[in-house]
């Protein structure tokens, strides 16, 4: 990731949240609030179980409702236009992932979050692979603008969204512009909104060799919305949750397949205090 | 489970058969005999490697065909309208699950059924989650109608659609009004018709934390009536099946992941004889 | 496979070329070279990373995207109209797997087809089932008027496509026909052009244990043609490549889904210099 914005930015292991006006910058406490936060909510998860409907790939499906059950959460991952406004109004949170996109899905789209809309529910958008198809990249932006709670995507989808490179700064002005929080996926994964960010140095280099890790984690980040009204909190206690179960996996594995699943074997196991003691959040 | 029906009902663990009018009780013998008989069909579907149709949701459709390939049958999935007509005709049995419910699915289903009924193979339904969908639950109602050979279902989806708890006689009045079996997947199974039920303690509790579990017990289920033409029969050896090889899994399992992965491979290796002596069936 | 075709056939275990008029039958030495090459095809595939958009089967997606990332191949799956053709442009090679065939899948293949001819990209036509489908195996017939660079397929649906037995003569005759490489799957493999043979003797018997392992080797052998013009080596390189990893994977399998998982390990740890020690091609 690259350097921090503004003046205030300096290269400490800090997590650094931008003060508001009149608020004094705040210090090294905040990372262990926020790692702490990050235990809090992987607790109430286990707790809650909230239900989190998934409108995604095809290729992305089995493994997404794998990842959420291991999670603590209960899937549902119908994209039918007649039922998908039901699944999306009595779930806890919706997840719209732009792949594999067609006509079903894109009529479900919209039922889904107008039903979300009206259920006050928080919703997450992955735009998949939009810098392959410039019909997808043109419908993720209009999406943007309906106020996902959440965005989570790699550095070429946000490069494709945005017009421009993904350094922490573009990050934070996009989350800015469009009032979400950003949650971008890479080698250390930077979770920002127009005044907060984190970087994640957990995770392992097998997650990139595995199809639907990208997706099933903005699946996570729904499910943990569910439980946290706080989104860049929310955010970061599942890119946390999701790095560290690929680093303990990761520990296991002998290539992608076994890593696929030891990453559910460890998700399922991962309690909130190995999470705060494994977490590497600056 | 709630207890049995009727006044015959007794607390013993031994397999209850109604008698038939003018019948006697039949007695401790019927649990083995029943047991016995899981072996022989597991023996048979090893043999005759029955195709199974299955018009299924994409959620399961992978993890279904693998573990009708480890049980010994031969999937197809298509749900293309223009083919399922051939697919269905040419099989041994269907699979008609509710998930991921589309238009092309809708129509996919009616041709299935016709030419299945044509062909006067057996079918078996599964309505997920239509404790969730209205929609979902009115069409299940009308494919009641139809004759499945089997039901198979959890708790939630038996009382969306009977309008009642899902205790054994709940269960077996269902059954009976319908001249169906069902098979209630539960922490202990039912499989009951009008005047025969079966409680099944095998499984683990793993089972709940895999996607698409119930969906391929349904699938198991099909494959089973393919080489068996007691229902009853053919619906409790499946379940047996499902459960003994979930158990076996589950005793080598660290987790979600390795447990579908220890799931397939017990499923592929269970012989009758290991059916017949670890089945705990009452 | 049945015997070599023509005077020139004799059984011994070398690799055979078919010579041209007026060239010399090839010697041994042949056997090295296609072996050597398919070991410098898979240094290439890991090297270049080519794009690889697949339209195929929901049942088989997320188990090719996989294998293709084991290989260092980056996989696509859209099938929607829209977009399928920006994907299918900008691939470096293209899949076309009948299975679960449907109205968008047909239109999908038609306006993929014509991106992938436009961008001279390389296609594989999987014709899945045609055994099982009369439109499908019509439909088979028509894509192949349309010259993939190679047809990969099991002897059932060569006898349907052909209309005769699938023998090494046969599978030639076709393959010299259509101007394609034929890649046979079954207990050997057999990869053929008009005047080039090979056999594959390379593989594991729980291959057949899992679902979507052809379709999965099929968009391995368009990863290939990706990397390398000539079609028949490059053909050949991939069923190598996939029956040593399934040999492999074998030896450490306990059954069909540790089979599964070990398959993608192996595939992704497999050196060029293991595959030319292991190949075993004649």
């Amino acid at each position: 990731m690259a350097g921090l914005r503004g003046a205030n930015a300096n290269p400490t292991n800090l997590i650094r949240v931008m003060p508001a006006e009149g608020e004094e910058m705040r210090k090294p406490l905040d990372l262990r609030v926020a790692v702490q936060s990050s235990g809090d909510i992987l607790a109430r998860l286990r707790d809650k179980a909230p239900r989190v409907h998934c409108i995604t790939n095809t290729v992305a499906q089995n493994f997404t409702a794998n990842v959420l059950l291991a999670a603590g959460a209960v899937p549902s991952m119908t994209t039918s236009p007649e039922e998908v406004g039901q699944f999306a109004g009595s779930a806890d949170a919706l997840l719209v992932n732009l792949g594999t996109f067609d006509r079903e899905r894109a009529e479900a789209i919209g039922i889904a979050l107008t039903a979300a809309e009206a259920a006050r529910r928080p919703w997450v958008l992955d735009p998949v692979l939009i810098d392959r198809s410039p019909m997808r990249a043109s419908l993720a932006r209009d999406l943007l603008s309906r106020e996902p709670a959440a965005l989570r995507l790699n550095a070429a989808e946000f490069a494709t969204l945005s017009g421009h490179e993904a350094s922490a700064d573009a990050v934070g002005d996009l989350a800015g512009e469009y009032s979400t929080v950003i949650a971008l996926s890479g080698k250390t994964d930077l979770v920002a909104d127009a005044t907060r960010r984190a970087m994640l140095a957990n995770g392992h280099a097998l997650m990139a060799k595995i199809t639907a890790m990208g997706c099933a984690a903005s699946a996570l980040v729904a499910a943990c919305l569910a439980v946290e009204a706080d989104r860049w909190h929310a955010s970061l206690a599942a890119m946390t949750v999701f790095g560290v179960a690929g680093e303990l996996a990761g520990a296991k594995a002998e290539g992608p397949g076994s890593f696929a699943v030891a990453f559910l074997d460890e998700l399922n196991r991962l309690t909130p205090a190995m999470l705060v003691e494994r977490a590497r959040v600056s």
